[in-house]
């Protein structure tokens, strides 16, 4: 996860926040030594087939920007980081299965079904999103974090997980393709696909780490303006990308018919909307003290990333 | 679902239960006039095709063995146990997918896949399994029920679906069929994706009930034997049922060469070894005031339910 335009401080950032959740995820998820091992191996392999950790990395930061999240709370929050990963990667397992979008490859290796067939993928998905749950009501990893506010938070994730948020998303995208795009269906997918979760991500942790009335509503703001720009930094890397970074082909979004930010408005007009929006999304943190840097260099960093 | 044995009082409770549950499932889920309407649809024609409910009545009837359940706790325990009926249909749905085990017909209803096509089956499922832990956590349901039960409750469901549980077994029943048939597979399959979620029913209305150690321990044991009652049952069903009570091919079981117990042992001696579990089930709720008695009938009728 390279940081291009030379940013020490964010990259550093990046690299100690992913290996943190990296090493979580592993210590958290049982290993292939459990019976029956295929199930244990599929989950695996898709979730740590290199993914950039943002949803959790935007939970951690987060929380470190209302002052919580460093030191004595860090522990209590990983959890529930790496149970939005596991929502993420369950949702890219069911997504690429042949019934969906069919794709076969994702970040450069063969999609979950290609490699273990479609019954284990769909499993494995579903026990991924089931491992979720389990994980942020996990008692002996729970710290001091009150229990109505984990509830609080595993119902936003499930909220924006669902039918109301992902899954509506998904719904949408299969239902758009190859049909007349409109603006207001395109913003529906994005802000139900992909912005519900980035949302969901930096309010968990906000949350957890104590968060004000004011600061959950800023934060929220900012994760809906984050999430918007993420969508149309993937969408002109679909077009424009370079396949051996992004480990997948480009170009799939116009030969599928499907609506995006560059197909309708074009590549420059598409890249000032993400550019404005990365303003906004700075705007709605500014009172944020220096404990936010994270959160803002995120946001710039969103808009210009190459893979 | 009339009881045969002409047992008025089980008739009288199952209806009761089955009405609270049924009405209760339509209010919490969000109706087909809702965006996008065809994932509200598939999730609702699956969830009311006729189930019988018999998790969530098992959560209640558990329940009130405990003396809890019934007038004022009622109402907070019944999204708990509704959220147990939505991840049995979204099994249901998974279960039945052409990448799975294929079948056309459930409960004498095409399924879902044959209805809207799999990518919605597919994403229903989710959205169901979703909604489980949307639904035990909403603030708005919980009553005076504690915040740190309900995380137990999230807890171990999310353990009884997930790869130690329901999805574990899935992934050996798939894995067995047409293999050589041993004891230990079979009885791995059957307590994993059925009896842990049957467990876990049973441990749930307790729980929130407020039951002791003791009671829990007790209910655990019932619940363990009346779920292996259960899946013996269903399997002689499928050989011996009713077409047209069951809703579904029978012989489907043995002409894909399913590993089953009147496959291994015979029907009778099957029919034999579900009368002994019954009779142990009894033995551990045994202490129990007679406010247990709705679980010591629902245990005898499972093993004479035709359908």
């Amino acid at each position: 996860m390279s940081v291009e335009h030379g940013n020490s401080f964010l990259t550093a950032y990046l690299k100690e926040k992913k290996g943190a959740i990296d090493d979580a995820l592993d210590r958290y998820l049982p290993g292939e030594e459990n019976y029956p091992p295929v199930i244990f191996k599929a989950m695996r392999y898709s979730l740590f087939a290199g993914g950039k950790r943002i949803r959790p990395i935007l939970c951690l930061a987060s929380a470190e920007a209302v002052g919580g999240g460093s030191g004595k709370s860090l522990p209590s929050i990983l959890p529930v980081a790496c149970a939005l990963e596991l929502i993420h990667t369950y949702s890219l397992i069911h997504d690429d299965l042949p019934a969906m979008d069919n794709d076969d490859y994702r970040r450069g290796k063969p999609t979950s079904h290609k490699v273990f067939g479609e019954d284990i993928a769909i499993l494995a998905g579903d026990a991924l999103l089931t491992e979720a749950f389990h994980l942020i009501a996990r008692r002996d990893l729970m710290g001091d974090v009150l229990p109505e506010n984990l509830l609080t938070v595993i119902h936003d994730i499930a909220e924006a997980a669902g039918y109301f948020g992902m899954v509506g998303g998904q719904v949408v995208d299969l239902q758009s393709e190859g049909r007349e795009a409109d603006l207001e269906t395109l913003h529906y997918i994005h802000s139900h696909k992909t912005g519900a979760m980035i949302i969901t991500s930096v309010r968990a942790g906000a949350l957890l780490a104590g968060a004000s009335k004011d600061e959950l509503y800023a934060l929220s703001e900012y994760g809906r303006h984050v999430g918007l720009v993420f969508q149309i930094a993937d969408d002109i890397l679909n077009i424009e990308g370079d396949r051996a970074l992004l480990g997948k082909n480009t170009g799939s979004d116009a030969s599928r018919g499907k609506i995006t930010f560059p197909a309708m408005m074009g590549v420059e007009a598409s890249r000032r909307k993400a550019r404005e929006l990365v303003e906004q999304a700075l705007v709605d943190i500014a009172t944020f003290d220096p404990k936010a840097r994270p959160l803002r260099e995120i946001a710039r960093y969103l808009v210009e990333r190459k893979s």
